[in-house]
């Protein structure tokens, strides 16, 4: 979802005070409910070596996706994708989904069936299935709400407190791609034409943006390998997660500016249209890649291992004493602030 | 939920063709997925002994409630009471709730916070612990779904599916109630004292609509003992229930309709307002009571251990062939045809 509507949605919930006051109020554990309320997903204990991993996400038309310039199969897909991603961060493996629509008296059955083809296609790679969900008339545009069930071995899954002072900082994959998708989409058409940015690749930023991997394979290895000492996803940025997976474990953190991976298509897009590729990186959100960190002792085996699985993974920084906050190093050696949120930068019109 | 708004929502699914499509597109089950989509709660084996219940539920303001009319902890009870119902029907313990918020902005905090007490309130007896959900902005009104977990043996299941011809009928409590507490909310103020409907019945009325009680106990003890071969909850009514069960377990059914249990509040607000009771009975739905089968060579054992157990249950009809269709015995011995949904004729103005 763009990060505005997320910051609108999510500056009402800190203004409710929302979750930290459910979580007191109603927020326990015990032994068979692992981790509850206020986390990115609730673990259920369902036997000695296996837990249950829950997320859900309601999206609201107009406030995490419109309509009008997305198809209905892309909405369906990327909110599956968004969910996927918080098992993946987890460790996990999705397995069922449950979803609930409210339906607007001008939907046509051909956008309800998108939708769901949007969802399950997110979700065949996984096997994934819909086991159930409601539906209702809705007198305020489309509501959509997923809940994603997962599983994981009870041992090794990942947790956004785990990460400690001198773990290195990974992604995977590339970042910034998605926040370049959707700048081309929402620009007028013939306008990303009339510039010399690749077919390919602007097509490629598009299909980063509209369909997003969620990276479930590396997730599960991470967690199975007991590599990762802690994960999160990205789905608000660099700059937006890396806090709060920072605030979790009580550390700071370091980013190397340079080290941030960028893809050709996505170096091009900033090239053409005079924008900073990195800040991109930092700040744009919703690439659903992977943030997590690996004992430095480990470095040079994990490296290795992670390449002849063929996954992309890229050190880009590490994990400082808490008192020493979140900062980057510029190419120069430099070091300032993270920017906290520098997605106003890049916030395009609308 | 009101039936007019009910049958509003599943009009446009029934056009859609939906959960048809979706079960026929998506719907698979296999060693682990017991029941999927289309079912009352989807049914996950967790262990060899254990099985998970999940059912979900979406209301959107003005369709399934009207914030006006009704406070803010009533509609969080009685949201939840249908889930708690829901896993009561097959027989589960209800575990963990996840709630979904989509606030507008006129809202404020003290009506989300007494919109989870009620759902608390409603869970506090059976132990359920809220473990997550999400919260969004919202354009058009109020819109809350729950998924309530829930857990079962997994040899008690209760399903839709198990009745045989020759099986008596049951239901728990006193049907029609909570219509004709609907009707005394919904009539102008002044206009219930003003007539002999005595204070003490109008409350319990009124209760019996806000405030329903999902029969968790009465249904684990019919699984557990294996007393009922099928159940289903009352949320459309008698006569809007019976018939999902009956095309399920592809039999036909009698009712009595001089057995049908009415309370003394009912009763004398029926003769307030020369209304039929057994009409309100059969046709009122939102009462959450149980309908359920038992073998009539098990009743006298059945009723004197129901009666053990201070649980009111009314044999109420007994199922038939498919061929004989749903029946209703007069009095006076004579049958007709149940009214498919008699509710028309109670329809309040509104």
């Amino acid at each position: 979802m763009p990060s505005s509507a997320r910051s609108q949605a999510s500056s009402r919930i800190r203004e409710f005070g929302l979750i930290s006051a459910l979580k007191q109020r109603y927020g326990t554990t015990n032994r068979r409910l692992v981790r509850g309320i206020g986390d990115d997903a609730a673990v259920i204990a369902s036997s000695p070596n296996r837990h249950y991993l829950f997320t859900t996400d309601l999206l609201a038309e107009g406030i995490h996706f419109n309509c009008r310039t997305a198809a209905f199969a892309d909405i369906g897909f990327r909110a599956a994708a968004a969910n996927l991603s918080d098992i993946a961060a987890m460790g996990g493996t999705p397995e069922y989904l449950l979803v609930s629509l409210a339906i607007p008296r001008v939907a046509t059955s051909r956008q309800v069936e998108h939708l769901y083809d949007g969802m399950m296609a997110a979700c065949r790679a996984h096997r994934v299935r819909l086991i159930g969900g409601d539906t209702s008339a809705s007198k305020g545009g489309w509501f959509v709400n997923i809940v994603l069930i997962g599983s994981a071995e009870s041992g090794s899954i990942l947790l956004r407190n785990g990460a400690r002072v001198g773990d290195d900082l990974y992604v995977t994959g590339t970042l910034g791609d998605s926040r370049a998708g959707l700048q081309i989409l929402e620009r007028p058409r013939g306008a990303t034409q009339a510039r010399s940015l690749k077919a390919a690749h602007r097509r490629f930023l598009v299909r980063r943006h509209l369909r997003p991997t969620a990276r479930v394979r590396e997730g599960r290895w991470l967690a199975e390998a007991c590599w990762a000492t802690s994960a999160i996803d990205l789905s608000d940025g660099l700059s937006g997660d890396l806090p709060h997976l920072c605030a979790e474990s009580r550390v700071g953190a370091v980013i190397e500016r340079s080290a941030l991976p960028i893809s050709p298509a996505c170096r091009q897009y900033a090239e053409t249209y005079g924008q900073d590729a990195e800040a991109l990186a930092l700040a744009g959100g919703e690439d659903y890649e992977l943030l997590f960190t690996v004992p430095a002792r480990h470095r040079i085996r994990f490296q290795r291992a992670s390449v002849q699985r063929r996954f992309r993974m890229t050190r880009v920084g590490r994990i400082t004493p808490a008192r020493e906050g979140l900062r980057m190093t510029l190419p120069d050696g430099r070091q300032r602030p993270l920017p906290s949120s520098g997605y106003e930068h890049f916030r395009p019109t609308r």
